[in-house]
């Protein structure tokens, strides 16, 4: 089995370490996680290392981008494994601040994201983003990778970082990765281990519908109509949805008629006390 | 007379010289300024080739910092001038992004300092430091300066932008440099120019005041009772004033009482349609 990385929980020591491979002239890439790896994390580390010549993957589980009902407490933490995992993809170092370390006291200064932040995901968790920003923000400004890696499972989190990165400067190039799915075509997750079995094979259902979506839409059915009768099929399954919408690809505006250009389909729905989020691309038929 | 530094208007020019003076392995300072150039910041550029080898001055009258009630159209803009101060003390880069680069349009993202932003300006000027942070900001992850110089005239602004550097891992070394004044005491600062003689005549008031309250609470006299005579003197000669406050040196809390500790003088001020600002820090004595 590989070396497990060097994990590092003081930014003088992150710092000191990515210093000495700028010297050598190496590129870093960073891989920004809450733990809990998967199989979809370890692809990011692995687009990595064909973008760059060190890979740093931070673990921090971010509480100001929880709300105080969220799932902060019990969210997975599986140290251990995780640096087992990293190990499996020669990640060469993890960052992993504490609590401390990231937010000091006194710690004040808030980046607040808006344009691709509105809508969606903000309807139901208004402070998601900023903390999000914030964070990776000081990520980046922490690491000075680059090149970033987010995953495409978390679409509109992946266009805020982009818009946040152009309009503040931040000299990274930020890349979008695919989504990595089960074989019955769930997105993972690190939350869907809080889910049951019932839930699991109900759970399947979240990705065909999107896909359902997209495939009307792309055929050049009507937005609204194609979203309602998936929000349908979900709430007639047991889901509670708190959003289905076709949306412009880079900013997330919603569109209601007929798609021209590119699109997403982005859900979010609970199955019992599990919150799934899921999306694909429209592709348009007879481009 | 010494040749006009180069002036660079596009991100990209900005970012390949100083990209040139990094390979060589030098190091870089930035100097925010909007322009309408005086010895204040002369100073500034000064301080800055003692701790760099290249000095980038930027101009940009930051619209963000203005409320649509403020002076940002009548700020004085003094490009040729400004051009030749700023070639009189060997100014390397000139950086002097238009609107468009520096909002392009779809800019949404901000960065909401809080802490040292509180109170004190913020009552009177709600958005300032929320420009001021948002710019700056990003100034620095444009130029990513090793070192960026701020004047202690805009006091407040310094620990703000202090605060925000820590408070989001920014890579910049940010230093404060003393107060470049007139013979009278008088700050220099770009709105002077809007003084009328009369009002330039009363001006010398401020920097006065201010002093004779650092002077009492330095040998223990009650604040509160030091600013009210403060504000008292200046009403009197015709300011309208905003505030008079004595404040912890770093986190500008309020400080009613007897001053521990490092401590600052602020006062804000009108005279006619002129806000004039000053700051003097607490000599105390018997230390």
């Amino acid at each position: 089995m590989a070396n497990a990385p060097r994990a590092v929980r003081k930014l003088t020591e992150l710092r000191s370490e990515v210093a000495l491979w700028r010297k050598a002239g190496e590129r870093v890439a960073l891989v920004p996680t809450m733990g809990a790896l998967h199989e979809g994390h370890l692809s990011l580390v692995r687009l990595a290392h064909t973008r760059a010549d060190r890979v740093v993957a931070s673990i921090f589980v971010n509480p100001a981008q929880f709300a105080p009902t969220e799932d902060f407490d019990k969210y997975p933490r599986t140290w251990e494994s995780d640096l087992a995992a990293l190990a499996s993809v020669s990640c060469d170092l993890v960052w992993a601040p504490t609590k401390a370390e990231m937010y000091p006291d006194g710690f004040a200064t808030r980046v607040a994201p808006a344009g691709a932040a509105e809508g969606l995901e903000t309807q139901f968790r208004p402070h998601f983003f900023g903390g999000v920003a914030t964070v990776v923000c000081k990520l980046f400004l922490q690491c000075q990778p680059d090149v970033a890696i987010f995953g495409e499972k978390d679409y509109q989190q992946l266009q805020v970082i982009t818009q946040m990165v152009r309009d503040l400067d931040i000299p990274v190039e930020v890349i979008g990765a695919p989504t990595v799915r089960e074989a019955d075509g769930l997105a993972m997750s690190s939350r869907n281990a809080y889910l049951s079995a019932a839930e699991r094979a109900t759970a399947v259902l979240i990705s065909q519908t999107i896909r359902e979506v997209a495939g009307k839409v792309g055929k050049g059915e009507d937005g609204a109509a194609a979203t309602a009768a998936g929000i349908r099929a979900l709430t007639a399954a047991g889901y509670r949805v708190d959003y289905l919408e076709v949306c412009g690809a880079a900013d997330l505006k919603p569109i209601a008629g007929t798609v021209h250009g590119p699109a997403r389909v982005l859900v979010a729905a609970w199955l019992g006390k599990t919150r799934l989020i899921d999306n694909v691309a429209v592709e348009e038929a007879g481009r």
